[in-house]
């Protein structure tokens, strides 16, 4: 890199600067400032702003500057655009114009350009540094590297500076790095190894701009300096829902070939709205600016997080958005895209403080308006004695109560906090926020603004300037951590991958869309509210729907079996399992039901954890059919998916529920703990004559069933009623009802799901009473009955 | 009973009736309509309307009638008065004047007054019946008896009714009881015991006139034909809350020496709201024209909800009541009244439809206007990705969606049953429901009557006419059977008791009440939303309030004590569990806690399910200190007392749950089954040290703790962690935590609650160690700490 000219000016300013504030330096020394991408679209915007703030809010103040665009553009060109950049720069309200130029005239001394490049380039820029400290007679306190870069820069970048840029000894070093990090979990983490592998964590600052609204930089402070009135409030027991929101009017025209890359997910939900949602979901420390304390209750958060699944997401594409790709990327009229402009997000914690309480996070592109914030709405508890015609805002405890941090612009215009006035008034820094002035005819979320205690900044500021002077003063608390950013790769990219060949809903975009897009909770699942009312643009192909056949009906193995999509499979199951314990508890007061473990049954549990009232759960008795020799506690126990499922959400008594004893003096199924014998006599005391009101098996692709696999020594025939085997898969001992067991049950129901199963379904529909060949074909009631359950693609290929 | 005058012009009449319906009465047979009471203000107001609104239906179809008024007054008044009741009654719009005053004519002549008083008077009422009969040659088809009497009067009456005005063989009877049936369950079972005893249960008719209310008597016709729209919405997953309310503008004046009986509950809750409850809340029969299937699936309804205690209830008086009463049962100037005339009260429903709804009853006089509903609030599940000024009332999931059932009066003015059009099209009988018409500016329930689907009945009718009808027509379903009367005093009579001595909140009356009445859900209890803003007349007395004192810390026998009142010295209590648990588990991992039974723990309990989401129950052991050598699912066992208040709210690992082994081989504690032993080495595997984290007692008025007795031969010392032991109270057998093994753990709490301990309390803090005669004495942990938990009444007296 050839040494610019602006050296010699620069001295000049220099020496200027260093008369006025000698004293300080000599105390606190010197920072320089290389923005990486001075000449892209963020820094013209934001990041020359945001220094130029800093230095208005640190000049004076013990330290000195210098300021160094960098970026591949040639030295003459980015030396023009800088210095246009630089004098468009621009003071707060409260700077008069003539020291607002004297201010920016001084900013501009204290800043250059360099083309950087090569690490040459970044050897010369740090000897540049050195030259310059050496001649001022400044001590380096620090250096600060803001990659404004594409991702794909930055480890060439990075090697660079650990090798060749450093600042010397006893000073600091301060990469900033700006999203997207990594698209995945896995590019996330070796994007991370990679930096890793050049700067220590604390030297890194991964910038999430959300973190620098002030709405959003206000919700902890805001729970901690109201935690007396939030106490008994932020909980499941009081609050409804949470809104987690960021709607946007613009689309993505002129930037198609980085969003088809990403989607809205990627783009908005990953990072700003996750963030967002473990500021309002953590556990508050005792110490809110403690940076470590506040990453370990965010992490804790991640991990109460509910696994996502494709029902968790509702998507949506404007329409105009498929051109708009085909033009940008200049793509065949057959190409579609699958990219995602609108997302809607069910998020659950699964924590006693949120247990049940839906997150709803949403974002989209060419929406009804430019909006961002996050809402808690409470329960309504009250009922409200006279007539809704006289209640009075601030006293009535029925109209809606409700936090709101609003991040910005709709229909207030500015950030602002707040609080229903029937709740609280709430405690905000006075030096920071004030009460927002009347706004006669303004309603926001269902209520006239007068009737929330509303506050907004004293001072609005960008965030990116937020995050500068934060960068500056080494508050870590406003940045990413590595932890932190894959806890939430890891928390997204399983939705990601299930959704990729998701087909999203076509809306037109603005206040056309209508009711298109609105989203509710079904049960576990998030479904748009209305159905496509026409197809806007044919997408690429859709696979026939459960609606599309009924329930069919026929034989198997001169069994009944019943076939349908699994949905409706698992449902009929359900029912039918209702209708057996409804009989059984009539005849005898008690129903006796062995389930099988595995993966399968989880959905048939599910169902009838959510959905069957009529259950008798008080009088049923849970039995395992079948047990991996692991302690009960190991994720891999059969009843570990058992108590997962059904039993924290359905009220069976502690006592009739029965375990397999496995788990005996400390050992794994030893043969002399006779576990297994222990268990028959559980059996044989309570349930009458051995024979289970309905057992629910399933099929192994090896025509294995509960764990009695092929050429088994045990369990096939004879007289154990349970027995100890042996898996071809880990965890190889299991324990299990024998046939002569299972086959003494009033009702015995086979659960077979999935295209895996194709082939088994098909030979075992042809072999006669081979046990040992194919334990399956053992079952066989002596009087009770037997019901085959196979959805479409087991039975049907 | 002289022969009344009217005998030969009745039968005058009757034959020119008998001409006109010749073949139909041949079929038939003859009614005869003895009204009780016939010159009460109810018979005045309604029943009289209703029996001429019987004839009006019912002339020509094939019966003939008498109506014989009866009551104490004397003949030559009762005619008078009954002569003025007939010439006012009215016929619907529909019938031509003319015609009209024709039929008045006709019912006049069928009808006539008797003064029955003593069991001869009813002996020739039924002989002058038989002579009509048979001087017309009429066969009998049946006689009602209407009583429309004072409680006090029904077992004479009944008595005589029975011994001498039977009808004839192959006629039917029926007697027509109108409420106040009791005054708590005791009263309400002697009072059916003695009308059993002459009257058998398809005879009786009480009537409820809630249940002829047009509204009320579509609840369960509207489940049942909307069932495919309801089936998946009513239920828990979708219901917010329920209100059944009854709001009226007149007061108690003039009814006063009724009402202090009785007050708002027994008048109006237990009763009619309650009907409404159960019809809103039963699972639905197959066949809900089936009166036996419909009271089946009442009484199931019953036996789900959940006991009222004290906290269930919110209480008011108006203001002026005092008064009233004084005045009109010349009571002193000191008299002060606690009867409520408000009532607000929240009842759970405990079934896996309903768990967690709350249904708010209220009911008051005086209020700000008269009006009856029942509303189902439905849940918001839905999130709407428009701004709410573009949300479409038909279209917007966002709208609050609600079926009311508007039971009449209000602001509406008539029963109407309302849909939110944004849940569905109901589907109502056209020929009884019509569409109300638009009535601009009316809002109901927070929206717009256009909101609604909204109709009324095509033909207004009055309850009694109703219920009349339906007596003539047999049909028992909309009347209240023994068996239904009484599960609602089981249900009502224990929080009667305990509210007896309740001062109820007095408020203005009208809309000067402003919020006073509001009320809300705090935890499981229900409370007045604003704070009494002064004693508009002193109360009779009231005891101190927690918040009058401080929590006290000081020293009970050389340990720490914490006193307080009992709800702060719970929430200290379960503060301090926390914390341990929260130490613990930092500590090893896990948290083992061991709790002792019966009542005294129960709000600790509920305290921790509720309100301790810090609390690690993934990682917490539940250990029992005593248990009752009883089956565990003995309602006596202490595990069920676990389970109910804990277990069942918290998600505590099946495995982590340690009930203690008393019932082994299908005995109780038998030595030979070595169940302590067992206990202990399950202690002694899992508990580090057999130490625990925290062991909770309590302390017996006979100094006992644990199930550790004065003079007991085990457990007070020895070797033995877990003994069997013998309770001087029921049931005598008891397994217990020795005190050597109480004495290992980390901390001792001892909790003691409630006046009755006071002695005790005095005694122990004065004796030495001396186990043997007060086995708490015994309690002091090696190494650990112990802290005593007093409430004031038993630390202070």
């Amino acid at each position: 890199m050839k040494r610019p000219g602006c050296w010699k000016m620069l001295t000049v300013a220099m020496c200027m600067a260093f008369v006025a504030c000698l004293q300080a330096q000599e105390l606190q020394g010197h920072v320089s400032i290389i923005l990486l991408g001075a000449t892209g679209d963020l820094a013209k915007k934001y990041l020359w702003q945001g220094l130029f703030q800093l230095y208005l809010d640190e000049v004076g103040k013990g330290y000195s500057f210098s300021f160094h665009g960098a970026a591949l553009t040639s030295t003459k060109q980015g030396q023009e655009i800088i210095t246009k950049v630089l004098e468009s720069l621009s003071c707060p309200e409260d700077v008069a114009p003539g020291r607002c130029a004297q201010l920016r005239g001084q900013f501009q001394q204290l800043s250059q350009y360099h083309h950087l490049r090569t690490s040459e380039d970044y050897m010369a820029l740090s000897k540049d540094i050195e030259a310059q400290l050496e001649h001022e007679g400044l001590r380096e306190a620090g250096r600060v590297f803001y990659f404004s870069v594409p991702p794909f820069a930055y480890a060439d970048i990075a090697r660079s500076i650990n090798s060749s840029c450093r600042p010397g000894p006893g000073a600091w070093l301060r990469v900033v790095l700006e999203k997207p990090f990594g698209h995945d979990h896995l590019s996330a983490q070796q994007l991370a190894t990679e930096l890793g592998s050049f700067f220590r964590e604390e030297e890194m600052y991964r910038v999430d701009h959300y973190l620098g609204k002030q709405a959003v930089a206000q919700i902890l402070p805001f729970r901690d300096q109201n935690r007396k009135a939030l106490d008994g409030l932020w909980n499941r027991h009081h609050v409804e829902r949470v809104e987690i929101i960021m709607k946007e009017t613009v689309d993505a025209e002129g930037r198609t070939s980085f969003y088809e890359e990403y989607g809205v997910i990627r783009d908005v939900l990953q990072n700003h709205l996750t963030e967002v949602l473990t500021l309002v979901a953590m556990e508050l420390p005792d110490n809110v600016s403690s940076p470590e304390a506040v990453l370990q209750r965010k992490l804790q958060a991640f991990r109460a997080l509910r696994g996502l699944q494709k029902g968790s997401a509702v998507l949506g594409q404007y329409q105009a958005y498929g051109e708009q790709v085909r033009r940008e990327q200049q793509k065949p009229a057959s190409f579609h895209s699958l990219t995602p402009t609108f997302a809607g997000i069910l998020v659950h914690v699964d924590n006693l403080r949120w247990e049940g309480v839906p997150f709803f996070l949403m974002s989209g592109k060419a929406l009804d308006e430019r909006v961002g914030y996050v809402r808690i709405l409470f329960r309504n508890q009250a009922y409200c004695a006279q007539n809704e015609k006289r209640w009075v805002a601030d006293q009535s405890q029925c109209l809606p109560r409700q936090i709101v941090f609003y991040i910005g612009h709709g229909e207030l215009g500015s950030p602002a906090v707040l609080v229903s006035r029937n709740l609280f008034r709430p405690s905000l820094p006075s030096e920071r926020w004030k009460e927002v002035e009347g706004r006669p005819g303004l309603h926001l979320f269902g209520r006239p603004l007068s009737d929330y205690y509303a506050y907004s900044p004293v001072r609005e500021q960008d965030a990116y300037s937020v995050l500068i002077s934060h960068i500056f003063h080494g508050r870590k608390d406003s940045f990413i951590t590595t932890e932190n950013l894959l806890a939430s790769w890891v928390f997204w990219t399983p939705l990601l991958d299930s959704l990729a060949h998701e087909v999203p809903r076509l809306y037109l975009g603005g206040a056309e869309s209508g009711h298109l897009l609105d989203f509710e909770l079904s049960g576990t699942q998030l479904r748009f509210s209305r159905p496509q009312l026409e197809q806007l643009v044919p997408g690429p192909g859709s696979a026939p729907k459960p609606s599309d056949f009924q329930v069919l009906r026929t034989k198997y193995r001169e069994s009944p079996l019943i076939s349908a999509w699994p949905e409706e499979l698992i449902a009929q199951l359900a029912a039918d399992i209702e209708a057996a314990a409804v009989r059984a508890v009539r005849r005898s007061g008690e129903f006796h039901l062995a389930l099988s473990g595995g993966s399968s049954p989880v959905p048939l549990l599910q169902q009838l954890a959510t959905r069957h009232y009529g259950l008798p759960w008080a009088h049923t008795h849970l039995w395992l059919v079948d047990e991996r020799c692991v302690p009960l506690r190991d994720p891999e126990s059969n009843f570990q998916g058992l108590q997962a499922h059904l039993l924290q959400h359905v009220r069976v008594p502690h006592y009739n529920v029965h375990p397999m004893p496995v788990h005996l003096h400390q050992r794994l199924c030893a043969e002399e703990d006779r576990g297994a014998q222990m268990y028959a006599s559980e059996i044989s005391a309570l349930v009458a004559d051995s024979s289970f009101d309905l057992v629910l098996l399933g099929m192994g692709t090896d025509g294995h069933t509960a764990s009695l696999f092929p050429q088994s020594p045990t369990g096939l025939e004879g007289t154990q009623p349970v027995v100890l085997t042996r898996s071809p898969s880990k965890p190889h001992q299991r324990m299990s009802l024998s046939l002569p067991l299972i086959n003494r049950a009033r009702k015995v129901a086979v659960l077979v799901m999935g295209r895996l199963k194709r082939e088994i379904t098909m030979l075992v529909s042809r072999v006669g009473h081979e046990p040992k060949k194919w334990p399956i074909s053992g079952v066989l009631p002596s009087s009770g009955q037997l019901v085959w359950y196979m959805d479409y693609e087991a039975f049907l290929g």
